[in-house]
């Protein structure tokens, strides 16, 4: 099939125009770091400045702002398979990771073990180090190697679990491979072994499915300006199962984690609930943003937007196999769809100069990974597979015409 | 002299047009707890949005938002009196006075005592709590009673610190009596008994003129939605001394706060200077809204905008003395302009009900405090003598005519 009765026959293809697309040269495949504008958001979040903050006032905290990070939790809920008093919106991923890892710790100080891998997001692991680092005890991290530097077998992960394991820490789809774990059978391993789980989902929420609660994962993460398109820097969420909300505290002992913020108490009593977890005030403005794109997300469905993922994922791989392989592009990302996320990367020993050349003349924006990673996100709600045909052709004449020569081999900080 | 005429010799009046004013019978003294919204703050998020997240997309990134938290944070190291490279934007207050405080204790942990006093902002004693909880060590927090509920003689805080303190923790300014330390004499006074300071000024930043720099002081957070005008919810700030950038680490290890964020290391180095206290991501959103209205406060001045602060709310209180001390209510403030923050309190049995009747039917947006003040923010860059002369008068009605009796006692959480 061409691209275009491709981009014809799909089902999702109306939520492209929800999206602001002002340049239609340009290829986006970057929206697994930063998704594209919904035009939803550009009329919420005026009416956030100028009706409430410019109209309201203070009155705005009665009037809808205090309740926002339950609200919009309630919303996410939904995304990760969980219950609606289960999810917040707070703070960032490092943030919330931090509050929740240390408070997990802290709650069952008998078991002196993280695992984690050597695939997920580097903060992740600075911030569990941290944690560790604060905590003492003769707490330590076991990381847990990826044997071809793309997957983690389940087998290898259950393996490091032990009666020591107090928590397994993990990105549920990692940033540079886009390997996806198989998130039941992790957390079953891990709570055979009496391990809790914290997921962080930022490379997952919103492009597939998540079952959370079917899994009976303990704790997550993540963050909402990927695949969920709440914009630069938009706040992160949480999520910590029913039963252990009683048992952890959070460290950071804010006052709208306090079981009565107003009543200006002077010693701290956590908040009953997920309420808990909060701590300063809320980033009202930035929810205002992200809540319209959260339910845009609800409308297309997960499934649906799972399955367009796959098969443009897959797409892009024919693409691959057909234009790139022979031009010295190694896939580096797993074949099998189960296992992959929404993003597919391709490894090219030129791979920073190409990504130069992409981003300068070729108006293809992609990520560059180090080593030498090609990074292309698929966001199912405005990726067309034309564009997906149109890059793949683009990365070629790049390497076929040498176009990358002309872009210095040092590597800048900030691509 | 009339109010008008008042308003008229006022040298900051052109300010208010820069913020919007859509209701002229609303008499909003609440701009110490969420400050009024600044026209440019709309033009500026709107391009932020439209222009740079729709059109720029993650490019955004390297043409101004990762550097935002060093830019609009060396904006406020002018309203600080501190060098550019000590202040960052990040986080709510809550997360930077945690990250500050327990960097400093695990700093000098020879030092076991944090030194507080009952009139600071719940939340911070909360956070510090919360501090020493996590820190253990016989770590303890001394709070020093205000003897008059107002204010804490400077003696009183001095004679608390002794060698074991690691930290004196202040709000410089009080949330609900409005009593204003004397910062450079403290900073002086527990520098003298080797402590450091830490200073919360969400209550004064803007409004007054700050030292920080000249007064040797350690340590500071605050939040931007005040004085500062940057919307609800808008990202805090902290400032860490030149000298103790080094010595501090931040007890949450996000990527932006590594040395090589973007080499995605496996391990945690803290980067160079102030930017080791970053986590995650930058609030670009918020961000965008606040920087223009840092920028008014620069155009106006803090030295001109302290002077109307200063003769506003001694004009409030010579009202109060005309018309409402007659009627039951107390100055909760200090009379003493110098020891004096931006807003006064008034407290008055009735005072829940008066502030009920107040919001429902009198259109006087102020704020009620536990356990009977009504708190009257002056935002000198918009408030003006007028309103201030007619809000009084509505209070006196209010009581006069006892308009506050059909309001129920109880108090519902959120005003």
């Amino acid at each position: 099939m061409t691209p275009a009765s491709l981009d014809a026959a799909d089902d999702l293809a109306r939520f492209r125009d929800e999206f602001v697309v002002d340049d239609p040269r340009l290829i986006y495949l970057d929206g697994n770091s930063l998704g594209r504008l919904p035009r939803r958001s550009i009329v919420r979040v005026a009416g956030l400045v100028e009706a409430e903050w410019g109209g309201r006032l203070v009155r705005g905290w009665g009037e809808g702002w205090m309740a926002a990070p339950r609200r919009v939790g309630a919303k996410l809920a939904r995304l990760l398979g969980v219950e609606t008093d289960e999810v917040l919106v707070a703070d960032s991923t490092s943030v919330n990771l931090f509050k929740l890892a240390v408070a997990a710790l802290r709650a069952r100080p008998e078991r002196r073990t993280v695992v984690t891998d050597d695939l997920s997001f580097p903060s992740d692991l600075y911030v569990v180090q941290g944690a560790l680092d604060l905590l003492g005890g003769g707490r330590q991290l076991r990381v847990v190697p990826s044997p071809d530097g793309l997957t983690v077998p389940t087998d290898a992960l259950a393996a490091a679990v032990d009666p020591d394991t107090a928590l397994v820490a993990l990105c549920h789809a990692a940033f540079k491979s886009s390997f996806v774990y198989d998130l039941a059978a992790v957390t079953d391993a891990a709570r055979r072994a009496g391990a809790w789980t914290l997921w962080d989902v930022s490379h997952s929420v919103g492009a597939m499915p998540l079952a959370l609660g079917a899994a009976r994962a303990d704790l997550a993460v993540g963050c909402s300006y990927k695949y969920l398109n709440g914009g630069p820097g938009a706040p992160a969420f949480l999520y910590v199962r029913r039963e252990l909300q009683a048992r952890l505290v959070s460290p950071i002992w804010g006052w709208l984690g306090h079981a009565t913020p107003f009543e200006f108490a002077p010693t701290y009593t956590p908040a009953r609930g997920i309420d808990r977890f909060l701590a300063g005030t809320p980033p009202v403005l930035s929810m205002a943003a992200l809540e319209p794109a959260v339910d845009l997300v609800l409308e297309a469905g997960l499934d649906r937007i799972r399955a367009k993922s796959i098969r443009q994922t897959e797409y892009l791989i024919e693409r691959w196999e057909a234009e790139l392989a022979a031009l010295g592009f190694a896939l580096r990302s797993p074949r099998d769809p189960a296992r992959r996320g929404s993003h597919v990367s391709l490894g090219h020993p030129e791979g920073w100069r190409i990504n130069r050349s992409l981003i300068e003349e070729m108006r293809v924006l992609g990520d560059f990974r180090e080593p030498d990673n090609l990074r292309l996100g698929i966001a199912p709600l405005y990726t067309t597979y034309s564009e997906i045909h149109e890059a793949v052709a683009r990365i070629g004449r790049v390497v076929r015409d040498r176009l990358y020569e002309k872009y210095p081999v040092e590597r800048s900080a900030i691509t």
